[in-house]
């Protein structure tokens, strides 16, 4: 294939008669609707499309560049340009990019050059692609910084934290050539067997929100209207109701009614929207009977008119193409999917039809100019007509580690501690570190990540950070999935020898290379040890069996012992040992994270973002249930095992009861114990007399306040009136805990409202 | 107190100016309006009022008669007269009314005119009472006829013989003096966790709709404008949503969204007011945010105004004053509940507010006068100002007794038989009889049931049937609950002496007399066997423990082994034994009807009206989940165990494939095995094309065939062409269950219609 020509040196050649669009001195909806004007049909229909994977653009040479596949100047030559491309940088299992091919920090940026003058040199007008990546949890690319997962994030209840975090993963994509930011934040965990509750923010739609804005406000910064060159749009995932399908089970239906999807599911996507998100991704799953995709009351009658919404959205993959199942066969598909509301479809054949589409008026083709305008205002925002190439340097991948290892050491949660096992005192001389966990990083970074150069495992940790001559012993004992015994006689002995064991047992998302993606979750496990992950659903929330021999054989040792948990999601792990903690997964250096909480370097800060059940028999559990008088199961009690919002410290704090002016609630905050530490003050509200069936408890406010020993603080924490709009008493409660709320002294609120029959009797069904 | 003059001789004597309320000729809309306008607000506030317990109105008498109680007499002086009384003859743990106290077949007629002419003589306008009666599966009274529950009446698939039992157990009602009849039709089996499991038709609503009919068909017969002296009115139980209570926990929340409230949880409801039901209850459960009894869009706006119907709603106990949380106290809750569409209260003191709520203005005085008018016009129906007391004599109790053996017998079904082990051979000549339900009918009848003087268990059945000289040992073996193994070897040698062992394993919904209702379900458990019932939600869908020991050494003895279940609730148990029954709870002479079964003197005929799951980890399981593909928990099936339809035969069935004009399915079905047996065909839909998102199969026809071996019948059913409005294309399955529906070979059916994308795009969210 002849060089193309640069489409920049193109734009400079007619630069005597620059058509509008080119000014970028012109206003920007000006700019959109002079572009808009000048397109064909197909082209029009090409910046609609995303259907190729980014993975398959290239290839690498023997001198070890890139070039450019048929695959892409296939794609290029049908929509005379490119809309956007998926995953250009990915690297993982699923792509079958590793670190021998995939581009890496210091290389991506120019294979992004590659790629977009390619496809300038294709578009008659010039208009640049987008490149999409997946960004969960740092950049989904070889080198990416990565961060603990979201679950993790949740633990730490600060989004301050959090939003540096992903500052710094937006810079990071933006300096290797990426633009849009796919994220997951929006679904929240109603029931833990769902393999992608590693990705939610946890079981609570307040803190899920305070996270999405974090968040949004950390990739893109606050754009008045261009995004600045090292700040990321962000696409978020899902829209709407993931959380909640059916038996936890991956995109199956979600049968929730509107009040339910309202108070549960859908504050995370408004703070997002109002934090001015660029992009949401409808979800797979239906509500009540209508596909996300499909479903114009959703994303036009309540995303884009009731709030305002003026961003993209996004499909998810091949979701288009699924609702053939509601109007007959793909070519309707994409044009009821782009009736109602889909921008840019992902994989699809549905919306490479939408030219034939509105020919044959099944779709209007002012629909089709809506969401063309929206795609080519979101790549005027970045700029990309006078900057397709090139960006800011890399940030400094010293400060993305450390952005890593505070999350994650603020999410580590110490769930029970029998007599004060934790932390393992200075004088303690031998220190067994046991268990599948113990001494690889390999399974710490969770699903959606790329492979990893570096990390640092628990024993990696505790043997860079206990005492000088600690004698520290290791055995694996077990593997995380299966029965094989054979390696727990070495862990009772080291254990047995030692003055206490740390054991770090878990889960694993991480994909072996193997591991066939498109075969069902049962045949993903006979390839890998992967028990979560998307896809990788788990009934029973049980740890492979040898890992309960193990704990069983190493607290009989009577060696006092800490469990650790790596995991993706809420297993159920009996409480014999001294101490629990759990880490969700805290990332690749999440082992320094955990050595110094273990040792005492670090106070344990994080609190649960989800309950923990007992079993997977009484599910669903969590705290914000509606207020009935529940007596529990005869065979096993309703409530979970630790409550959203439980985390002990190594000190002890005292709350005062709470006062309140209607605007505020303010509570006195003593720190009791002999450490210093961090206490997160938790605001629930009780609503007493309110216009539909009350939950128990709802997450209201919330702040870390760290204190010395003996230190007082008066914490006073904005009460928001929207939230109680019709509600005319409440309790409001200030605890550490939901479990603790439920037995804390409350103030009452009575709020104006006059006593109304209409209002709640009006509420349609 | 003084005799009260009867209301009957008042009438008589005032007949020279009756008014025309009490001219029987008068049309019935006219006698309504006659009487509403000569009552009081008190009065009227009185009619809709049932606030006391029926069996604290009498005491008997030291000569084995009745007295009213001062209790009686303040009620009536309140009411001026009384709108209603429940379970004047209602005997049970929870009422504390047993053998010995309570009115028997002979005498609770004379009661019920004992109260009924006290109620007529403090009524200024002689406003008769209505007894309403709990009457689930036959009357809950002493004596009354039992039938097996309504998870067994599933089992039949036969909607005309339940039609005639619940024509005998009207007969019954009416005959001992009661009027009103409640019992629990409308919920669905979604999660068998749920202790009224067992009142539940199972989890289809077509078969649950069926039996709805065949139910309001048999009580009330089809009266033109008045119930026959030996029919019933029906309250139907519980509108709606019941059955979908998150966690199968007891009347908490349902989250349901209108459409799948819509088509799983609405039709049953839908065909019993078609079919004419007097009545219905509001459940107590919200559905999304919204109590029933306070639910206007729900009671008004879909029952009444969508439907057309035009009979009475009653709250479930207490449901009114829960309102006050809404409206801030009870007075405001009763007017809320009467606003929304609340006819008559169950012990509710809001409801007895409702003069100072029209005085308040917190309703207006018509709503009161509509629902006062359907109380009204009901008592018409029933000729009880004609004849207030004294009815039919009472149905043979023969009849009675072979009706609910019928029921049993059909319900029997058959999950697997390997090699044939059964029924047993006419060779066999020692039987042993083993397990805790095996030789005491206690456990038989389910929640609600008054107390049994008869019964026949299994090991009664088989004695009675087994050819003479059989020797059947008998064992116990364990308890129904706990882990006692002491009585495990006796029935283990009993096994290891005879050539087949039965064993009967099971639950228990029979309330001992010393349980306390109002405490939660754990401590029910604690003074009873109860593992089932209304309160009694079972996490782990566990036998007990030693049920599990007792199986295994049963089997380990090599004797082939038929287990048969009775049971309230699908429970997990592993199929390791030769054959598996289950008969549900089949009533007191369920025993006859499995031993029927057992011996092949009786086809085993039932079919599973629930699915039967794995684990209580992979909950929900049900058939008619929406169609996406789930490939499975990695640790488990999302499959369940033996699929909704299914049920062995002692022959076997061929199926030719199914032909359709788009009015009927004809299929041939062949008897291909050596004996004559029943199947029951099931026409199963899967909407390939439709407006939202469809479910993998929906039960659409079914028929029972019974054909001797060889013969061949086609089988012509009607298709409902309203349930495929929307619908563009459809395969049509027919099978023996919907497992193999999945795999039968389908017709498919074409639908006119054009393609839209206005219809589902615009459906609401």
């Amino acid at each position: 294939m002849p060089t193309p020509e640069p489409a920049a040196d193109r734009a400079e050649r007619t630069h005597r008669d620059r058509p509008l669009y080119r000014d970028p001195t012109a206003p920007l909806d000006a700019r959109v609707r002079d572009l808009l004007a000048r397109m064909t049909l197909r082209e029009k229909a090409g910046q609609l499309n995303q259907r190729m994977y980014g993975w398959d653009a290239y290839r690498r040479t023997d001198d070890g560049g890139y070039e450019l596949t048929d695959a892409l100047y296939a794609e290029t030559d049908r929509f005379e340009g490119l809309g956007a491309l998926y995953g250009l940088m990915r690297a993982d299992a699923w792509s079958g990019v590793d670190h021998g091919s995939g581009p890496g920090a210091q290389d991506s940026a120019a294979l992004a050059e590659l790629v977009q003058r390619h496809v300038l040199q294709r578009s008659r007008l010039g208009v640049p692609a987008l490149f999409v990546e997946e960004v969960p949890h740092g950049h989904m690319a070889l080198d990416g910084t990565v961060l603990p997962v979201n679950l993790a994030v949740g633990a730490t209840w600060d989004p301050a934290l959090y939003q540096r975090a992903a500052a710094h993963a937006a810079a990071e994509l933006r300096a290797r050539g990426g633009h849009l930011a796919l994220v997951s934040a929006l679904d929240i965990v109603r029931d833990p067997r769902w393999g992608r509750t590693e990705e939610c923010f946890g079981e609570d739609p307040y803190l899920a929100a305070r996270l999405t804005e974090a968040l949004v406000r950390g990739m893109q910064g606050e754009p008045a209207e261009f995004f600045a060159a090292d700040r990321a749009p962000v696409v978020l995932k899902h829209f709407a109701g993931q959380g909640a399908t059916v038996g936890g089970r991956n995109s199956a239906e979600s049968e929730l009614g509107r009040r339910e999807l309202d108070e549960i599911h859908l504050l995370a996507a408004r703070a997002g929207v109002r934090a001015g998100a660029a992009a949401v991704m409808a979800a797979y799953n239906e509500v009540d009977g209508m596909p996300c995709s499909g479903n114009r009351a959703l994303l036009t009658g309540l995303l884009r008119e009731s709030w305002g919404f003026d961003g993209l959205v996004m499909a998810d993959g091949l979701a288009v193409d699924r609702l053939a199942r509601i109007t007959g066969d793909k070519v309707s598909a994409g044009a009821l999917a782009l009736h109602c509301g889909v921008d840019l479809s992902l994989w699809d054949e549905g919306f490479t039809h939408l030219e034939e589409a509105v020919e044959k008026g099944l779709v209007d083709e002012s629909v089709l100019d809506a969401a063309v305008a929206r795609v080519l205002r979101l790549k005027f925002r970045l700029g990309l007509f006078e900057r397709p190439y090139g960006g800011p340097g890399l940030p400094s991948a010293e400060q993305g580690r450390a952005l890593s290892t505070a999350l994650a050491r603020a999410s580590v949660t110490l769930l029970h501690n029998n007599g004060g096992a934790l932390p393992i005192p200075a004088s303690v001389s031998r220190i067994a570190v046991l268990g599948p966990q113990s001494a690889t990083s390999a399974h710490q970074s969770g699903d959606y990540t790329a492979p990893q150069r570096t990390g640092s495992s628990v024993l990696d940790g505790l043997r860079e950070l206990a005492p000088p001559g600690t004698d520290i012993r290791h055995a694996r004992g077990c593997a995380l999935t299966g029965g094989d015994l054979s390696g727990i006689p070495e862990a009772v002995a080291a254990a047995a020898a030692s003055d206490v064991a740390v054991l770090v047992l878990g889960g694993s998302s991480a994909r072996s290379p193997e591991t066939d993606f498109a075969a069902n979750g049962a045949a993903l496990t006979a390839v890998s040890e992967m028990t979560c992950g998307e896809g990788v659903d788990l009934a029973g929330l049980r740890l492979g069996s040898a890992q309960y021999v193990l704990l069983d054989a190493v607290v009989a040792t009577g060696t006092p012992t800490a469990v650790v948990l790596v995991q993706g999601r809420p297993h159920v792990v009996p409480e014999t040992a001294a101490a629990l903690l759990t880490a969700w997964y805290p990332g690749p250096w999440g082992g320094d994270a955990i050595a110094e909480v273990l040792l005492g370097h670090a106070e344990p800060v994080g609190r649960l973002p989800v309950s923990l059940p007992r079993s997977a028999a009484q599910l669903p559990v969590h705290y914000n249930h509606k207020d009935t008088e529940y007596g529990g199961y005869v065979d096993e009690s309703a409530e979970p095992l630790h409550s959203f919002g439980h985390g002990l410290s190594y000190t002890s704090f005292a709350y005062g009861p709470p006062r309140t002016d209607g605007q505020s609630v303010t509570v006195d905050v003593t720190n009791t114990g002999p450490r210093q530490g961090r206490t997160v003050v938790q605001v629930y509200l009780r609503r007493l007399i309110t216009p539909t069936w009350p939950r128990t408890l709802e997450l209201f406010a919330f702040e870390g306040v760290d204190l010395v020993p003996g230190e007082c603080r008066s914490v006073t924490l904005p009460l928001d009136r929207d939230r109680l709009a019709g509600t005319r008493s409440v309790e409001i409660r200030v605890a550490e805990s939901a479990r603790a709320a439920l037995s804390a002294v409350p103030a009452v609120l009575d709020l104006p409202g006059r006593q109304s029959l209409t209002a709640p009797a009006e509420t349609p069904l």
